[in-house]
């Protein structure tokens, strides 16, 4: 035998790179990874990024649904187009087609206001009130601690939102371990700067979607502007624009593959430091089953529109929006399967539970973790039936108003700080507007087949999931549910809007007593939604109460091994830091980091979504990229892509280089990708951003603004050629 | 304004890297290149490369209807197999799979013999008698030119076959500017002796086609066996393991991105240096025409199949071959506009009669470059029309088969050597399997209806191309079509493959005069097709003639800016050079070179093409790659990327590195190149190869065969663990 060249084990190749990247740290905790983050490239003191109340992590702010950052000391904050859309859409007009044409500001008094209800909020206060949260709830149970923790997390918002001008939530971290009160000023006059043409802003739509390569100018500029006393105030001409705390600065150097970069931004949530079981469950059931319900229903829906035009129309956002959801679920189980998620969890949890084990004084813990997978499985049993009543509340529009007007008669006999979430006085609206909003998405036949379908759903689960009540209201059989859903719908008079509103505005007895069928239904429905409801605060209690003992292992058990611990995200600030970076999609393929104004020529169609403005296309022929050009490619950068660790709610966050300058902007992640909330493949995590050089090319040369430029202290350098066609 | 930091203009970096590896040199050609050859990276002579009678050239061979090459002293033949593939299935049984199991012959006497048909031919003999040729032709124009060309050559070859075990051929370099004397020893005893399973020789099968990345083990090696004198003879088991003059080694260094490359084979045809209205007809008439016509025969057939099985499975075949074509044709004209080949060739052809025209004693060149024109716009004029025919000639089986025995019958009224090509004594055998294979591909109803749809569309040609023997035949009206084809269909015998026969084996007499109404048809339509044929020959000579005055021309504008010209490929042995290399098909995206076994695995789905042995399989995860497991991947690389030039015919060529190591096994382009028969395309133009440690590893351990590797000097380590499986 003659020696071997190479005899590397592929799985352990694997395993050495794993996770170098993975983590959406708290501030808090970055001195702790200091010397990771400076080996990674990082050339600041991470001491500087540990207060979030505090330069320059609280220049990052929430914007609307997603991130932003102020990028100028005047009130400067660029964010995605897309999270920004509804301020343009509240602009354009047949006249002025601010979504097609794009809008540059030419100087303040042309800045438009924003939404009345769009907000900017900033940072102010994060303080650990643990203790105050759970004061009350130690020593109880089940609905008891539910409520307990509720109150008290209810009473500390009301409290810090007695200063006007604030917003203030309870964060919750690490399943209950730990809880935050999070204080936030918030800006509630925001007007629109600058924004690209949709066809740049969104170039590629929905097919390019998720994807790499890409190339989309998904940034947008707002200002935020407060009363001349500097404090909160809705829009008014006299108000003057918010000075804030930090702004970040662009950069004016390259970015190449392999440098430095880092993320701050809002995540909204991922699961990865859910149970073993609970990874079992997601890729054994929960993904394949939403799967099934969701192709049948497309199935249903398809079949019950036929070739009715008008239905056609009014199905067709529901339609997509089962479509997107089949195939993130067939794109979520895909990539769990690919990285071999449920055994590497479980491995790792057994190392857990054995260090546990090998270690004193760990019996309460441990008789916690083992009380916690028996509420799990409870959970478990019902699991279908949620999944059919979470779609029968969802989907048929006429039915879920029906129930929504039921409870929200219930709701409005209790004082209002004790009503449940979502039927609040503050919710009424967003409830009115929905009741407004139901006949753009109904056509009667195709209700009545979805109510059909989910009803017959219900009726073939096991015994001990069906709904009594449910039965009783539409029967059993086939032939019964059909019957009676065609009589609920024949005799409801809630498919007239007019009816809808008279109904929201009526006494609670009235609507309780209506002899609408559909309203009577609801109300006979009502008592086993109540019950079922009660049922989850329980078991919501119960894991609010047993998660932390869990969490408690796996934090000791990592650290036992040199391993800090990130929390799950929960809508709170986090950073996480990589590298400009390739992915290699499958066996001799690879993705390059940065995309370049010819990717948008070789997409360009002429046809939406692959239309690129002829002022751009121009632009690109005439190839004057000037001090934004990459040196290493010789043309203009687009888009690029990173490993950083982001999910839903990162839209808008900042990238900044070594140096702590802002070169990108994050907007989307990959679509191997859509597995990383449960579990982070460093093979396929990536994230896309937009080269903060492509938004200096088009605000300096395609749709110059050097006004803003210079306010953001960018160089200018101007279009060599007049711009003859938008 | 500020300096620029770039200002590359794109086009200009295009054109700076243009064509630096485009070219299928003749061997003799070699030589004058040789500078570029070296610092391409060759670290051989060229001059030893200059004869292909001579080592190592004429290691490289032409095996069956591609290419291979010797691989050891003693006969061993290594080509793909795809081109083994007609001897892989005649050895094949139900009861014994060599297709589906592969084959390793232990010991010289295992080895099986081909199918008595299949040819390995050495060159020994490549001599211009371009003298000799055109003696006859010089001053006549036209058919007569044709003719005596074709003479000409006829003699040439008779007279070099007399020599037995000679197969002798007169290859025409530079449309008719010179022509070789091609003469090659013709071996006819050629032995199976080791082959992969098909799903690993065709691993990804149609899907993988022309697509990268790709992980095919195409290769097979065969034995070259002669008479005990050393002569060519047919199959006996006293034949001995023919010596050839030359081998070539199989390499045992590794590959990288970059490293120099190069091929030999025997490329079958390129359009390269056609005029540029030839270029502007491709792509402006002949394959949107053509896409058209087979879109429309494909829903003519489909639509005629309906929902019969029988006739389905009857045109599966016709249905994939008119895909297929649909799908090159669609490929090579978005290839040929997105290189810009129109444009690019005009320009080029300008530039040529530019300088032609600034030079003196040229007006005989320019005229016949003019006449030349003239006769291509004459071929044009009827370009719809011989579409048409073309198609109604091969598409409706029993009206070509008619056809087929009504031009037999006429030929075998002439002595043999007069007999139209294709028509003579050795090709009635052809002739013959053709008239049994009609049944498979036909059904009534379908065939019927592609001869409705292709009459009407020759009704629907301009008056001057249709054809009035067509019309007088078949009627001008859709209705007529229809009722005359039923009619002919209703009456014909030839249905019966027994009656096809018959009038094979019938005097020509009473061919001539039978009364099957199709044969009558036939008759009636042989003068209109001989007199078709007579002025494509008309023209055939004319372009025979006036080509090489435009080839002159346009090696003369090339020579004087210093660049040499290589021949179109004619099926003549050609070398090519570059490099191992990456290809960016489209922004942000990048095909790597070497593909490696993880691209096996994450292909396989179980089902074919994509059913990778369980034996390959356990080999990938035991790891075991020994030797030929590649350095800087860790891992065993599969197949191979270089930026060669190649097209139909180089498959089995060897790749050589730049000490003459054979490294990789040619066999497939890339998709993006389907266009390069007309236009090199740097940016696109790709040549696929099975990397030779792919073979090796498979040969050493995972279906061993030791002997083998010994026998090729390779070294042997022999698998790690039992082979268990297949």
């Amino acid at each position: 035998m003659r020696p071997r060249l190479i005899a590397v084990s592929l799985s352990l190749a694997v395993a050495a790179s794993a996770n170098a990247n993975e983590g959406m740290w708290m501030p808090s905790q970055l001195p702790e990874i200091a010397a990771e983050l400076r080996e990674a490239g990082f050339e600041g003191d991470p001491a500087d990024l540990a207060d979030l109340t505090r330069a320059p992590m609280n220049a990052v702010v929430r914007v609307g649904g997603g991130t932003g950052a102020f990028v100028s000391g005047e009130g400067l904050v660029l964010t995605n187009h897309h999270v920004a859309f509804g301020v343009i859409q509240y602009n354009s007009s047949a006249d002025r087609d601010l979504i097609g044409e794009g809008f540059i500001a030419g100087q303040r008094g042309d800045e438009l206001p924003a939404n009345p209800d769009f907000r900017v909020r900033v940072t102010t206060g994060f303080d650990r009130i643990t203790d105050r949260i759970l004061a009350d709830a130690r020593g109880k149970r089940g609905r008891d601690y539910f409520d307990a923790v509720d109150a008290a997390s209810k009473s500390a918002v009301a409290e810090c939102e007695q200063v006007p001008g604030r917003r203030c939530s309870v964060a919750n971290m690490n399943y209950g371990t730990d809880f935050y009160l999070v204080t936030q000023l918030e800006l509630r006059d925001i007007r629109l700067v600058y924004a690209p043409p949709d066809a740049i802003g969104s170039y590629g739509g929905e097919i390019d979607n998720f994807m790499w390569p890409r190339h989309s100018g998904d940034f947008t500029l707002l200002r935020a502007y407060v009363a001349p006393d500097g404090s909160p105030a809705d829009h008014s001409p006299a108000n003057v624009p918010y000075v804030p705390p930090a702004h970040l600065q662009v950069a004016t150097s390259p970015v190449a593959s392999g440098d430095f970069a880092m993320l701050a931004g809002y995540p909204g949530t991922t699961y990865r430091h859910r149970t073993a079981s609970e990874f079992a469950e997601q890729v054994e059931s929960t993904l394949p089953e939403r799967a099934d319900l969701y192709r049948s229903l497309i199935d249903t829906i398809e079949a019950a529109i036929g070739s009715d035009p008008a239905a056609k129309v009014s199905y067709a956002s529901t339609l997509a929006s089962l479509e997107n959801g089949l195939k993130r679920a067939t794109g979520e189980l895909e990539g769990l399967r690919r990285s071999d998620a449920v055994a590497g969890r479980r491995a790792d949890e057994q190392a857990m539970l054995d260090w546990l084990a090998a270690h004193a004084d760990n019996e309460a813990t441990r008789q916690d973790i083992e009380a916690l997978e028996g509420v799990l499985d409870g959970a478990r049993a019902s699991r279908e039936r949620d999944q059919v009543l979470g779609a029968l509340r969802r989907f048929p529009q006429l039915f879920a108003s029906a129930l929504r007007l039921q409870r929200l008669a219930l709701e409005r006999g209790k004082p209002d700080a004790e009503r449940e979430a979502g039927y609040q006085q503050r919710d009424e609206a967003l409830i009115e507007g929905g009741l407004r909003q139901v006949q753009r998405r109904y056509a009667e036949d195709v209700e009545k087949a979805v109510m059909v379908h989910l009803l017959e759903r219900h009726a073939a689960l096991p015994d001990a999931q069906r709904v009594p009540e449910l039965e009783a209201v539409f029967g059993g059989s086939a032939d019964q549910i059909r019957t009676r859903v065609d009589a609920l719908y024949a005799g409801t008079a809630l498919d007239a809007e007019d009816e809808r509103l008279r109904m929201f505005g009526a006494a609670p007895a009235e609507v309780a007593g209506s002899d609408d069928p559909l309203l009577q239904a609801a109300a006979r429905l009502q008592p086993a939604l109540l019950r079922l409801e009660d049922e989850e605060k329980q078991r919501d209690g119960e894991l609010l109460r047993l998660r932390p003992s869990y969490m408690s292992a796996l934090i000791g058990h990592r650290e036992s091994q040199g391993q800090p611990v990130y929390p799950d995200a929960n809508s709170t600030l986090r950073v996480s830091y990589g590298q400009v970076s390739t992915m290699d999609p499958r066996d001799g393929v690879r993705y390059l980091p940065l995309t370049t104004v010819e990717g948008i020529m070789e997409k360009h169609t002429g046809e939406a979504p692959f239309d690129a403005p002829l002022r751009l296309r121009e632009a690109i022929a005439a190839g004057d990229f000037g001090p934004t050009a990459d040196p290493a490619l010789g043309t203009q950068t687009v888009n690029m892509m990173t490993n950083l660790d982001t999910t839903g709610g990162n839209s808008g966050s900042p990238v900044l280089d070594a140096r702590g300058a802002l070169v990108g902007l994050n907007f989307d992640s990959n679509w191997e990708a859509v597995s990383a909330s449960w579990k982070f493949d460093p093979r396929y995590k990536r994230a896309i951003h937009v080269d903060m050089r492509y938004m200096r090319w088009l605000m300096d040369k395609v749709y110059p603004a050097p006004h803003l430029l210079e306010e953001m202290n960018l160089p200018v350098e101007g279009p060599s050629m007049a711009p003859a066609a938008r």
